[in-house]
């Protein structure tokens, strides 16, 4: 394994020394004599340039040098004369790996659009654009993880199978080992869940909250972060039917705090990006800047990619409750002009996209904590104020995505609790496991989500969910 | 949010200081006039002492300080005079958050048995025990990451739901949206998997790998860390059906090159464990020396817990092939005695577990690292070695473990992968994602994976794989 990473041999060039990398070829020009062989092994964006003499590798071996073919590469590291990198390797060994045959490649060294991509997503991650979007995911990955621990949080494997199903986020999946077509039944027709294996009927978790809470209560500040799935048949640029959610969780925090850490984390992720993954960022930027060319002045974003992170990491985030939103929106132009979809008449009405939008990117320009949402809109479990109208909830909204965090403080007090439940016709016999929470020792407490993949588009700058996650699950969708 | 967390207040004693710390009672005891609180709020093993005047609260506060109870306490940090710490606090306010009535509350302030913590296990992280397994368990988590970010490796998320059983690892479970009592069916009769959510069956992974090396063969170096199932009904104290794994896949890395990955990151793990966990590491080796007592000599191990975790860090792992392993088992005594269940006469056989047993424990006396097994009784995507008897796998064997890791090189020639797909009839049109890897720029690649939870029973000491995951997941078991 006497190789040296790409990325390596740019940050500290060897000049004079004779190295041997390997990697996969970008692209190859040149002249009948010479050749310039683009070769990346994904440690970075940046391709190494290698300069091959056909006279010494012959003709047979140099045809085979193509776009995505794998080489192993020994020679010196000499100052490049080309423009565009410092740095080249002049080839004194090439072995070539695995051939690519050209004619049966699908990655052609020219530009695919994101959706013939899609089609192919065992080999985009060889793309430039993919192999930033997930260097800068795993970079974000990390960064979750290192907050959280440098915090004293705990990270807690909330379980994936569940035969709980009063979150209530959205329409479950089934699991199950019964025969698909002709299910064991109870005496009177029913499917006999007792006979699949779990004894009963189980789902794939929509959220690892209310098992969260349970772990806050006793360890004190702990974080999910997980695979989360939702059963429903919507097609957006928004929506997948797997995706990761970070969901933390403390013991004693109230809604304020609650809003304090998120904004904290929300810029910690953002700087770490800016911090660590220039090269990509910097690509994806000029991808973007690229792709706006094409569109109507009214479709571009305000800001570039970059300015919208340092926007994020440099400003304090706005607040404004439920009501005071609402009242913003009710005076707004569009509203009075009748441009929005939905007109904004009365209190209590859940807040849509468009004015979720016209908050951030009208009224605030910056991100906005919105709070104190009507309670017949959020779920049982969130904390019913003093005004019995509203709840300790909050939404993170920022530009460009709309609602990336969703949190509250948690209904702590038993009988405020059940009553919810009632409300909800969420039966408490199926939950005492949660209630116990509040029996024994209730506290205070508070938590949100953040979904991972939102936060990858903003971080990306992409604007289609299915393009920041490996393997995309949607609707019909379920290859590799 | 104005209160110290007591692992930070341990670590800095503000000793003279006024505090708040909030959190849930151990235990009350001590006089009619004075008591004395052990509280303990998660961050640490270590419970807080306060003490506290009954004259000063009223007797009607200090009876609802009662076991699971949660306080907030305020009072000045002062040198202890009892033993057991160096500080305690002398309450000078105390708040009950939450009741706990001792009438109703499961965890009692003495000794509970393992068993009946299973059926709690929404409140068991409340314990000393499990506060203490969790809290290791989140140091393992962080230090996977942190061990592979050094190195260069990117975490990619492969995906949960697949279409792909290939793997041949296990069992898998069904997901599906379709009527569970009656599915559509086909003209002729079948399940017509075309009307599910994702048009065709959909199964939950059972590994990772296949897709992590469609990331390595572009990324270089790549892990993935997430939850796998196995739909298997094996009521045993090493299976779940549920569990989380970590699979690293490296291009351009041999067998020798995996191998060395495995040994240093399994080390890393147990180092940092060593490092980052003390308090809690020696409570479990306590435990641990405590149960054996009650264990006849033959059934101890031979090492305490923290003695195990510093032979794995500080010996070079064994190394031995399947033919040698056999031969040694062949000549053992517990062979020629018919001492084994499953006597070692013949090349071929898999080994069993008191065969790893032996190996590790008597043979050898440290891990093992047993390479080139026999291709009949492995996957098929190992690189067939050129004897044509046997494939370059690895397992690591782990004293009263077992098997801990299992890997391969993986075959990256695309004639001899093919014809092993035959011999195990899988199907290459469903396979055509995974061949790509081969047809396009095909290189040297291995990998391995690490079961989690079997590594938290080794840094643990726990001997039930139900006892290291917050809520495990067995036939006939998917509460909470």
């Amino acid at each position: 394994m006497e190789y040296i990473r790409i990325k390596e041999l740019l940050d500290q060039p060897k000049t004079g020394e004779t190295v041997t990398v390997k990697g996969w070829v970008k692209t190859r020009r040149g002249s009948k004599q010479v050749n310039f062989i683009a070769l990346n092994d994904g440690s970075t964006i940046h391709n190494l340039q290698i300069v091959a003499e056909t006279e010494k590798f012959g003709e047979e071996v140099i045809k085979k040098i193509t776009t995505g073919a794998c080489l192993s590469v020994t020679g010196e590291v000499v100052e490049s004369k080309g423009s565009g990198q410092a740095i080249e390797i002049l080839g004194e060994k090439i072995a070539v790996l695995g051939e690519s045959d050209p004619e049966k490649f699908p990655l052609q060294p020219k530009k695919h659009s994101l959706e013939f991509l899609r089609e192919k997503a065992h080999l985009r991650v060889r793309t430039t654009t993919f192999g930033a979007i997930y260097r800068i995911r795993h970079a974000m990955i990390f960064a979750v993880h290192k907050f959280f621990n440098d915090r004293g949080f705990f990270n807690v494997h909330t379980p994936i199978l569940t035969s709980s199903d009063a979150e209530g986020a959205g329409e479950m999946f089934r699991v199950t080992t019964l025969d698909p077509k002709n299910p064991p039944l109870t005496e009177d027709g029913k499917v006999d869940w007792r006979e699949d294996f779990f004894e009963k009927q189980a789902n794939l978790t929509v959220s690892g909250q209310l098992e969260g809470e349970l772990s806050a209560l006793a360890l004190g500040n702990i974080y999910t972060f997980g695979p989360t799935f939702r059963a429903e048949n919507s097609n957006t640029t928004r929506h997948l039917a797997e995706f990761w959610m970070i969901e933390p969780e403390m013991a004693f925090h109230d809604l304020k705090d609650n809003a304090e850490l998120a904004e904290d984390f929300l810029k910690y992720l953002v700087n770490y990006a800016l911090e660590n993954c220039e090269d990509d960022l910097n690509f994806l930027a000029k991808r973007e800047e690229d792709e706006n060319k094409n569109k109507p002045a009214n479709e571009r974003p305000a800001l570039s990619l970059l300015e919208r992170l340092k926007m994020v990491r440099d400003n304090d985030f706005a607040f404004c409750t439920y009501t005071e939103a609402i009242d913003i929106l009710k005076n707004s132009k569009p509203n009075k002009k009748k441009k929005f979809n939905y007109p904004v008449d009365e209190w209590g009405v859940d807040m849509q996209s468009e004015h979720e939008k016209y908050l951030v990117e009208k009224h605030f320009k910056k991100p906005v904590i919105v709070t104190d949402y009507p309670k017949d809109i959020k779920a049982f479990y969130m904390r019913v104020n003093d005004d019995n109208k509203t709840v300790a909830a909050m939404d993170i909204l920022f530009p460009g995505i709309g609602e990336i965090v969703g949190g509250s403080q948690r209904e702590e007090r038993m009988d405020v609790l059940t009553s919810r439940m009632k409300e909800f016709n969420i039966e408490e016999e199926h939950m005492q496991w949660y209630l116990d929470t509040r029996r024994f020792g209730s506290c205070v407490h508070s938590g949100f989500g953040l979904g991972f993949e939102r936060m990858m588009l903003f971080v990306t700058g992409m604007t289609n969910i299915r393009d920041v996650i490996p393997f995309p699950r949607t609707p019909g969708n379920c290859e590799f």
